[in-house]
């Protein structure tokens, strides 16, 4: 096999969210009757049940109407005027600040930031840690740009709070040679955040071995204890040399369908970054950047509102779980997702998300997409219908009794 | 330099079209008086002159309202309903069948289309044919992925119709063992078109030679001679096994500002470039992809009018081009380009680039993006207001007097 089709060969998207209709059927140990209820798809967020900031698509029409040819041709690091006001925006929320001009790239989806800024980072043969688990598409990436994993563990379920970050193993990679750190937070998985004293060893530690960071704070607005701290990285004293900060508002503020995400930091980071969108896809839509202006500037209540709805979705959901032997989740603090641990099965894991698709229209994603050995792990997105999700999980923790080895 | 470093040393993307604020300034060896006129940026289209299809933006807002999340979470090579009408244009248009299931993925912009061709065919090291003259991002890309560039002349100066082909240094190319084979037809910069002959030849050595094949036939809707024939690669007898076939609404028909490309062709790269598509970007902007339904299918006679409208800025531009002693280039056969070819100057060529900007206020792409050894020309997009446009290529015409060796 050469180079290439190797590297594809190990490249799949086929449990990612919104691909399972793509998979081949294949014949499942299949045990008992259907169970009845509203499909739900845990893979991802349901932006008709969580609609996007009000005046979004106002925004998009009025770049169209408005915008015309200056609206479509942008700079390929983004429209001027939308950077500023994004850098302001976003200095205030982060505590440091941002200049507009050279430290901010608007990107196609946080997606596109988390590429451009790996692509920007990561040399043939570097080493780059990332955390285990963490979102799928990290390790995909480091094995794409011909990088070498050095996974770092987060012990999650030892701990009541915060991640559990494991800073031996982080010092241990850092001091292997690792150029390059990657982390979420909160954790996508678990949606679990970092404490102020983990993310100040972070940032301690990326400076003393000179790693680049690069901090995916996709989900930093949706927390869901106000007495628990959230530490942005950039804002501390002792922070890396180099350091990206991404975020986007396909999450909470359900704005996906236009594909908005920002990459925020070191500017020759950032001019790398426009180098590299230059080649792989210009530019953020242009009229879709329009969209931008609508974030951060939610009508009051509306995101106060937004995070108590996904707070009493998780709360419900905990409490179906709990009534479950051999089903647990850390509540999650930050996020919409709960990383959903099952009893020992008769089944493999893939087998199992297949069945719950199968027999219960239920759809999550498996454990192992997040690390190797998650395997008795399923992850689900509960950005969904309040009822339907509920029953849902109900499902799903009666399909783990019925396949329980 | 480390080789990230130096991998985007080489990398640049201030001279391409719009990021011309980028540039520092810097002195300029100036002449004369500024030569008065409306402002033409020549670097892209103009979307205000010559408007998106009518019924895009009503598309675009039907997909966010009716569509809703079906509309924002596609599958990442694009909603089936949407690649299924595509499927079936593009059957019509190039003369071959296209299975909407396998062979077709939409791509953030024909840009988006490229890179993931790319990024699927060329493994480290591995020889890449491209045309010279040819689009600036193909030299670019060829590197960014660690191939080795093989160019091949066109002798377009050299032929009154088509290319100009160097056929022999394409089948010794070929010969020496390139993986990968990208041209553009029409070919930009030029604007010329491949010869059915040209077009036979490429497909009987590539298949000869096992050459991968990426057509980029964005401009192939806008020729302007009805009695010269246009040959779609892929609806050849004797073809490559592995082709790719791109194209997109982004130029003649406007839609730049909503990142709309597709690439159509062998199903095993397609499903390489959707596993890729899944750490870059996820997915083409979901509600933009509601827009790809107004392609091809555009109100009658006005593609017609269109290309017409073109054709007359073409005829009006050249007519002042051969006004001028030194100035010179081969009238556009498809496309919106010219590359004109000026006289021997005492300033370099980026040099002149800039004083245009500065003196003339028009702004053109310096030759040397299509390849190093194109010190004498600049490529101009004439998808312009019509008057200005005959107007500022007087101003580039006087400019290239002004500063002739």
């Amino acid at each position: 096999m050469d180079y290439i089709t190797e590297k594809f060969s190990k490249l799949g998207c086929d449990n990612a969210p919104g691909q399972e209709t793509l998979q081949k059927q294949e014949a499942l140990p299949m045990e008992g009757d259907p169970i009845p209820g509203t499909p739900v798809d845990f893979s991802h967020g349901d932006v008709d049940a969580h609609k996007p900031i009000p005046g979004s698509l106002e925004k998009f029409v009025e770049g169209y109407v408005v915008g015309g040819g200056h609206q479509a041709y942008t700079e390929y690091r983004g429209k001027s005027d939308i950077r500023a006001y994004l850098a302001q925006k976003l200095t205030e929320f982060s505590g440091a600040p941002v200049d507009a001009a050279s430290e901010l790239i608007l990107t196609p989806g946080t997606q596109g930031a988390l590429f451009l800024a790996m692509g920007s980072l990561i040399g043939r043969g570097d080493k780059v840690a990332i955390i285990e688990p963490d979102y799928f598409a990290n390790r995909k990436l480091v094995e794409f740009f011909d990088g070498e994993l050095v996974p770092v563990p987060i012990h999650w379920k030892d701990v009541d709070r915060y991640s559990g970050l494991d800073l031996e193993a982080l010092e241990k990679a850092f001091q292997s040679g690792v150029k390059v750190f990657l982390y979420s937070n909160p954790n996508n998985p678990t949606g679990v955040i970092y404490s102020p004293e983990e993310v100040a060893a972070i940032g301690r530690l990326a400076k003393k071995y000179n790693v680049a960071v690069i901090a995916d704070e996709l989900y930093s607005r949706q927390l869901f204890d106000k007495d628990q701290p959230y530490t942005h990285l950039r804002a501390l004293e002792e922070k890396p040399d180099t350091l990206i900060t991404i975020i986007g508002p396909s999450k909470t503020e359900s704005l996906s369908g236009f594909r908005l995400g920002v990459a925020y930091g070191s500017a020759h980071i950032i001019t790398r970054m426009e180098k590299l969108q230059a080649i792989v896809s210009l530019r953020t839509a242009g009229y879709c950047q329009s969209a931008y202006l609508s974030w951060f500037s939610e009508p009051d209540g509306w995101m106060e509102k937004r995070v108590a709805d996904h707070k009493a979705i998780r709360d419900d959901l905990l409490k179906v779980v709990a009534k479950y032997p051999g089903c647990w989740a850390r509540p999650t603090e930050g996020g919409s997702y709960i990383f959903l641990q099952l009893p020992a099965l008769k089944v493999t894991l893939d087998q199992f998300v297949k069945l719950c698709r199968a027999q219960a229209a239920v759809t999550v994603t498996p454990g192992t997409e997040f690390g190797p050995q998650f395997t008795d792990s399923v992850r689900l997105n509960f950005s969904q219908d309040h009822q339907a999700a509920v029953a849902a999980v109900e499902r799903i923790c009666q399909m783990a009794q019925r396949y329980h080895a």
